[in-house]
């Protein structure tokens, strides 16, 4: 193995009384948790953009991020050098899976066959990489939002060429996955929405989009890849508004144009919150029509408004997360990516590790958390009480559909004034405190 | 007719011109734009419970509005007696329609039968001052969210019985919007939501409120009210998330539960923008799914957030709502209902004209604005050239489904790498200027 | 005592591991941490308004709250009676301190001097509670918000009686307090601001408030109360803009009007985030002014745009508050008042104890947990060397004034490009992460 | 002069009915608007960041604006070949002043001493074009802000060689506008706050960066500069919380670290949006504190977080701006910059034009409107009726401080209940709209 990162020892577990902040208090790969163990369960992936590109700039500044073994330039070579540091990272930091846009991994070329066997090429190297390390490809996609030609969307820009060329990168991309073994393909459409409606023609680019899903469905079939399709919903930012605004809007799009057999959500907690909802929201909405496929790790800042893709440390947060994955009975194909950034102020490649291997504790806390509540029962039994009234009688027959108004009218007259039981929020919260240790 | 506005004359058209804070600068009944009369365009409807009903109270402060012809009490004399106020500020409006709470019109009795029987007493009432009048009912509804018996919602209630309870006021609701010609029937679902996700089970109460929706469906059916039902988007406030949050979880709902053909979004301004979205985006969301069905006039504070109801007054929003109801042929059963409420320091009963006049010129200008920008051309021209490219050669055979990846990867290698045309938004920004006058 | 709350007793301190509901976790009164004890620490106080007065209704519903001890009536009897019940609350959830507005303990009468004579009347009456129980008050004041007369200000009021009424009430609300014993006396300007600009003359408003709040200085002096006068921010909600909006503006208004000698700040969490801050923000400003005087305990919920007023349980949200206060020395005349309410579908009286206790527990475990962050001693550390620049050479000369622009310019030339140290960020949050428990 | 847009010609005066889009329908730089003329009253100006060095990325894509004379380099040759295209742009244009950040015209060199040297290099060539042209310099800046090294702070770093640097660029970047003869020197603080408290000393922080403004001050008075200094309040982006949030907390500190005498306010529409106020509100606290300096003409979009920088196009904004500024007498030193870019998408060069020429139009029509309102004198007249009690009577006494509490208490014993007239916010709306043509 490389030594890129010679300060840092592969990070183990230590317990939770340790004082050495690159130890594992909480997450113990092969620890049991109920029946699974936490590799298992948490599947944690590393985004190579936040990993290896992301040069922590911001609107106002420059990139910050001490990169020693990066030349800054978008050649070949220096795309084949980030990949031994990015495996040495996933080893160092034991993080099992991987996430990748194409651009991340590889550069454009001067032509479209040459950006295409650039990646070709980058492809190989990632696959002898993958193969000598046990590391897997949780999910791969296109980037099709950075490069000027999608400024005003790909698949719903309204230049039939950029669609043609969204179409061509997509191709590959969802080739290069399959060829990685990738256990899914993500569409983040950042572009496909509309700076102003001054200028658009939204249902003809939901056309577009819709049109552009569905032949990649057709292309993976033909190429044999079985791996999930997942959308990942986000209000705004860059554009004025995406169409993927939140869980519903997705799922509203996909039951429209009979999409929603192929594709399940890849929802992220901070696009979430910039929606206006929580992300526990976000996951009962998409879970309900069995529809929740992977979670992009990280929180905001409920005070700014945009994507601060800040690494998860909050442990309630990360809870409601934990307590609805294992409720759903946990992942299939997906996982817990860290689409996680460390702020611009913590430059220095040790940041890497002290950003992900909190956000790797803070999980593992969370799921022993919830699967204590789980096993406790309290709460559970709590709400299905509540609920107990639909169980028999009346509301049994409602929910079997055995009334119309009439009857239910009939019901009413006949009955007294009906009394309603606390809701129990506060005691509840109280409750979900004493788990939290 | 009655004369509880004595310092008010009926509102008279006046022309811009005019000095006299109470007379329409813009809004001329009869005045015919395009091939329709502004009446008919704008079809203008009054909310009892604004009108009437608030008594401008907030969280931190009680009631200021002055109504010499209320008692204040909750007796059905009372309720008698302010139909014909009611009637008199229509007619001196000049405003066609209006709009009504079953609760907002006729007080709940001691028992449910009671209930039941003052609502059919005061809609022979309300009936009888129709027929004098012309005025016509836009659309009624059930207030199933006032009482403390619906605190925890009315159809997704964890009391079956408040279920059966709400089930028999939707029922007479129904039958008194279908007595007096109601041309739709509204369901707002401010209870049907949660407070905490930590005590409620979101999928059987979304089976519950699916449940609700198709017994009214077939209770129409069965008493012959071929009216439109509508739903109305609203994403917090008074619950913590409210199910029907914004027009895409709407149709995602009503998509999910079969419900679609049977129901159309009444949008309201301020609801959109609590969801994070324009009006506009709002519009044509439902009206992408044939599924815009009426208005609840108003607007918002964007700084605030909370639903002010404020009267809508800014040209340009009112400009945004009525271009898109003109390119979609206008309504049908809906119309324009002012859902907006005098600022509580606006207390006196004149400020009830000074709003609504406001807000019918504002409406009445930007008709008349919208008519010139379509009538003119430049803006439609510049959106349909913007997509022309799909309108011929490989865009078309992408719009016809003529191409799959493969195909589109081996045209997007035969062409120049794309160039986009500006966007342009300023200079369409520029020119809507233009049309404001 | 009374027993107005029969299925409850005196909440005891039971530790971590019991399963009773109604028993403290962590507010163990007469535990020492650090020098003082736990209720040295923390002067929990009870808000009379939300215990006593709230109904739980809210924009779209009547109140809920389950009060078989009140009568409903705005008579000086049923006001009477509720103060057994109030100081029995107090007793049972071991609360020592208490809040009131004059019109939460006193009904206003049909005249103003009736209105000052009930007053005195209520207030004999808690002066008796006080001696019998020992619990005190922690502040009083004067509710100029709820009644019509305000709807436009109190002191900021364009007319000019509503000053002078509001003069009176705040003379006999300080009187009162006085007369209490209590040990400040706050200012909360829900309708000090405006609803619109248009109608709104700002400066003559502002120099009216800061008028007013010079006559009560004066006052005090003159009847010899030496309590701390508090102002409290919030910035909107009930108006569209109130004054007082966070603590910045606050002491831009003490310092310009020259009141900063006599106010400190009363800060809320919840109005600190709908500020746009965070509450340990909000906390910094006043402490750097010496300027923070005392806190309204609860929470808000940052995705809704109102004043939720909800119980603390956040165990990080209570720590920030706890570390920061017990950095400054802890409270003087201020203390920790539960300015918070049950939700609205928590109406069973029991759920004012749930609400409570859990939120003493809360602020008990979060005390601890501060107290050891300070004992460790490594994020302070962490905080002060990075500082550490500028304890010698060039920066202790900049902190003394040593240097002009041309000798640090000099300066500059002469050395090498400055290079960051990482902020570390993350590695701290992990680190905070550790004292959870 | 060069001839670098060679599709535009300069912009002339073509009234409110012209087809021509890059023609001024509104501003007509000679034409008297009351006493002065438009370009007297409006003093626009161009901001050299987004005419010039703005390439329109944004946090997810790259830069699309096309920009044939500038070779991308950070060369003196490229910096000083953009100027007379920048110089052309201002003629074409009609825009009589210019704004900069040293960075934006002159580039980092490979030490600071060649850094310097290269400003002076620029600035003789910029002195040469403003004597061609007859162009001023509204105010000159140093850019503390994008360089990794300003990261985490220039004044309020924590490593006191970068407080040392920033001096220098400081005392650099002051005297290259004073040698330009500049009005002002601003200051944007927009790494002059924090990422997190968690590892910040907000007290020493402040303390450090009111010494480097006094430093700047001392400095000026030194070099004979007595042009005024500006601070610009924004609340958030790019760091968590800037320390100059609002107005009001810029007052709180200049007043604290008494700097009040020496700084004016540099107010931006989208920061006072951001901040969670309008730019009336922000106008007008600063009015009331004389300290309203100068402006930065954009506008945000109220349903995203960040700073969007549009161009100003809503005639209402513009007008509340306007209806101030007229009020207070207008400008001295100060002017309309319009720092505003252009959408993305709008990446041709002349969107530039469209761009400006529309801001300057919708204030020049924002003037006329302004100037009508205020020469009708309704608007006016109701607004100080509205608090005439305080004119004479008690009122009189209120405002002259000859009452006190006991006085009040005495007069509003003897007086009737008071009575409030209607705030009329809805009638004074629609009088507005009446003068918006």
């Amino acid at each position: 193995m490389s030594n890129h990162f010679p300060t840092i020892n592969k990070i183990q577990y230590e317990g939770p009384k340790t004082r050495n902040p690159l130890a594992f208090r909480h997450y113990n790969p092969d620890e049991v948790v109920g029946e699974k163990t936490m590799r298992e369960h948490l599947r944690f992936g590393a985004a190579y953009w936040h990993v290896m590109r992301n040069e922590l700039s911001d609107p106002f500044g420059a990139g910050t991020s001490v990169t020693p073994w990066d030349d800054k330039s978008e050649s070949l070579k220096n795309a084949l050098n980030r990949i031994p540091v990015f495996f040495e990272f996933l080893e160092k930091c034991q993080i099992d899976y991987y996430c990748f846009h194409d651009r991340d991994i590889s550069p454009e070329g001067a032509t479209l066959q040459e950006t295409h066997d650039n990646l070709a090429c980058i492809t190989d190297e990632l696959a002898k990489y993958q193969n000598q390390t046990g590391k897997k490809l949780l999910w791969g996609t296109a980037c099709l939002f950075s490069h000027p030609r999608y400024a005003q969307g790909a698949a719903t820009s309204p230049n039939a060429d950029v669609f043609a060329y969204s179409a061509s990168m997509i191709k590959h991309a969802l080739e290069a996955t399959h060829k990685l073994g990738g256990e899914g393909y993500t569409f983040w459409g950042g572009r496909e929405g509309y700076g102003s409606l001054i200028n658009t023609d939204m249902k003809r680019e939901l056309d577009h989009l819709a049109a552009m899903l569905h032949l990649a469905v057709d292309h993976a079939k033909k190429i044999g890849f079985t791996g999930q399709f997942y959308i990942e919903p986000k209000p705004r930012e860059p554009s004025t508004h995406q169409y993927d605004s939140d869980a519903a809007a997705c799922l509203n799009f996909l039951r429209e144009y009979k999409l929603l057999d192929h594709f399940k959500l890849n929802l992220e907690t901070n696009h979430a919150t910039l929606a206006g909802h929580t992300m526990e929201h976000e996951m009962e909405v998409a879970i309900n029509s069995n529809a929740l496929g992977s979670i992009d790790a990280n929180r905001g800042d409920e005070l700014l408004g945009w994507d601060t893709d800040q690494f998860p440390t909050n442990i309630y947060g990360c809870t409601q997360v934990m307590l609805r994955l294992l409720k759903m009975g946990g992942f299939t194909t997906g996982g817990l990516n860290f689409d996680a950034k460390r702020r611009r102020e913590s430059h220095q490649p040790d940041d890497l590790f002290h950003a992900h291997v909190g956000g790797m504790d803070a999980f593992a806390r969370a799921l022993k958390i919830s699967h204590a509540i789980i096993a406790d029962g309290r709460m559970d039994e709590f709400v299905s009480s509540r609920y107990s009234s639909f169980d028999q009688g009346i509301g049994s027959d409602i929910e079997s559909g055995k009334v119309d108004l009439e009857k239910l009218n009939d019901y009413a007259l006949g009955i007294d004034a009906p009394i309603l039981n606390s809701g129990r929020q506060e005691m509840l919260e109280n409750l979900l405190n004493d788990y939290i240790v």
